[in-house]
């Protein structure tokens, strides 16, 4: 069967981006991901977004970036499966490289949030991953999803409120080395305990911020004669998708089914894995992804934190770029930004924090209340 | 390398369905599809739908669909590329199945436009399909769009509204015998020649309708035992994408190139085929439609009309189910309405006109101002 590797990486800073449309952001960080590569053109592109409809008036996004990056001709795509469609267009991308119809492809992950300038605006739109008929629609926001977990999570395992600040206090540490994150500075306990209800048990500091970014890669049937970084599993799941179904809002089931599936298609297991990005778009999310890639039992994933596991120097490193947290979450964009990110310390060039010798790397990136649901397992040569 | 057959096709009538929701329709035509296949799930779904997120404030549909569904656990993806949204996601579902990940998956195209009451707010919405940076912020709206191509055509070949007008008295005749269309009736010149200009010299009845409707296909690895079908070639292409940026006006690029590339794959000539299902959004579309697929030269599509060719008895059977025209173009949903549409003629058992043993089907899906096209050839047994 044919194999995939990663022989290019783009990324813009993510920010807010006043003078660039969503359009321009991500042929950016298509360019960049081609001149990395060293090619001009590609196969097909896969582009994952979520809100370019609701919130920068753009459907047909695809074909439009291919013109933005001047590629005509070449086939295009957009994956959508809200926080999760950056690693959705990766997947896609990775099986259309096995069929042997492509042999070299781009993905583009984007997310123009900045266009939208309100509170409410932005929270609408979020909720869109929601089931708008009986979620949204009474009054249930993302947040207030979460929040409900986080709750849970907390009264089940005895978890203080200075046991998930350990999180935010990580991320925001890991994120001042990355040039490519949103949040740049470091945060104290004080200021995570002192920072205000969003949703409560959520506080501010347990929040991804909102912001706009590309990140691009390109996917090739061909080895790399330097460095190949191997795409050597992809797991995809999905989950009953309203809350109110679940049997254990506990379990992030569909992330273990697709943690599963990638680990069984990359033959490894937990304890292989050299490092991990996960979506933390809230702390709780954060710890529940640790639990989910079977690097903690259930109930447990907070030991993690409490142990300083997830630290760049602990057993296994989490987010060393930020994480949703700090280095943002263009929620489009997040699962390309993560797989580059590992691609880049797989590489021995990361953008933060440099690991010795990684050899295996681990992206979840979740969709919704991770009713879709994406692991990417790397290799590096 | 793998062959991939349709072995399950499931529609909805087109209509206003004011008491379902999206995903309700959805899950409908899919579950109507895995009873015609005999099967009870499938390894992936991929859904094809346009503008949920605008019109029906939700995103994240591919997992909902498939959780209404009852598919717990299956992945899922939507695929998005404006009115081409329901081919595009034919493709994505057809190399997945090429690669060998998966043996049997669903497509599900979906749009429910009736969500959306107002006239001004479904131009809006449609118009995300343009660049809304440089084309509908100016005013340019789609029907506008298309309105500047049909005035170019009628001058270069001097084309009179009445030979436009065959179009649209053919495709409502070809509707009355399809009992999922939405328009069942059929119209006079007289009718065609008075209706009124929606921008000249677009008149209300060259304008597909607004609907509501979801079309799913099986696809298997499997051939079947009787009548198989076989996707025996998909070709896939983008154009320049805004309609200042084209050297041409007149001739679809992009749906030119993809033809070539689906013809190529199949193995065929335009002279082989039996029947075609194209793009009528609006009725100079249908006309260099049949251009691009190689069926007249350039200008000349428009005899196609006065001859009678795409006629049910006539050369090159055109749109026997109604076309966007008449069976209704809910726009996520019409490529798979098409392609549904072909592969019950070539079963023997079509949904209106029945051919004399038709081999060969050809469906051609636009995306925007043909900025991204998508080309199916079906193969019967």
């Amino acid at each position: 069967m044919v194999s995939v590797y990663i022989t290019g990486v783009g990324m813009t800073k993510i920010d807010k981006h006043w003078d660039m449309t969503v359009s321009e952001l991500a042929s950016e960080a298509l360019r960049i991901a081609l001149n990395d590569a060293e090619i001009e053109n590609v196969d097909a592109v896969f582009v994952g977004n979520m809100l370019s409809g609701i919130v920068n008036s753009q459907e047909n996004l695809a074909s439009l970036v291919v013109s933005y990056a001047g590629l005509y001709g070449t086939p295009a795509f957009k994956v959508e499966a809200a926080c999760a469609s950056g690693a959705a267009a990766i997947a896609s991308a990775f099986i259309s490289v096995k069929s042997g119809m492509f042999k070299n492809v781009a993905v583009v992950g984007v997310e123009k949030m900045s266009d939208e300038t309100s509170v409410e605006g932005i929270t609408k739109a979020l909720a869109t991953a929601t089931d708008s008929e009986y979620e949204f629609y009474h009054g249930v926001s993302f947040t207030a999803l979460n929040a409900l977990i986080m709750q849970r999570y907390s009264y089940e395992f005895n978890v203080k409120p200075e046991d998930y600040g350990l999180w935010s206090i990580q991320m925001h540490k890991n994120a001042t080395m990355n040039p490519y994150a949103q949040l740049r500075f470091e945060i104290t306990m004080e200021k995570y305990l002192s920072s205000q209800w969003i949703s409560k048990p959520i506080r501010f500091m347990d929040c991804s911020p909102v912001g706009d970014g590309a990140a691009a890669l390109i996917l090739s049937s061909k080895k790399p004669e330097n460095r190949p970084i191997e795409i050597a599993g992809i797991g995809m799941a999905t989950d009953k998708f309203q809350s109110f179904l679940r049997e254990d809002l506990l379990t992030l089931a569909a992330a273990k089914m697709a943690a599963k599936r990638a680990y069984d298609m990359a033959n490894i297991r937990p304890e292989d894995i050299d490092m991990v990005e996960v979506h933390d778009a809230f702390t709780i999310m954060g710890v529940l992804s640790l639990e989910a890639l079977g690097l903690a039992e259930k109930g447990k994933g907070i030991e993690l934190l409490k142990n300083g596991d997830i630290k760049p120097d602990g057993t296994i490193p989490t987010n060393l770029s930020g994480g949703l947290k700090a280095r943002g979450h263009p929620v489009g964009a997040t699962g390309v930004y993560q797989v580059a990110e590992l691609a880049l310390q797989l590489r021995g060039t990361p953008v933060g924090v440099k690991l010795d010798n990684p050899n295996i790397g681990v992206a979840l990136n979740l969709g919704g209340l991770a009713s879709n649901c994406y692991v990417t397992v790397l290799k590096g040569g």
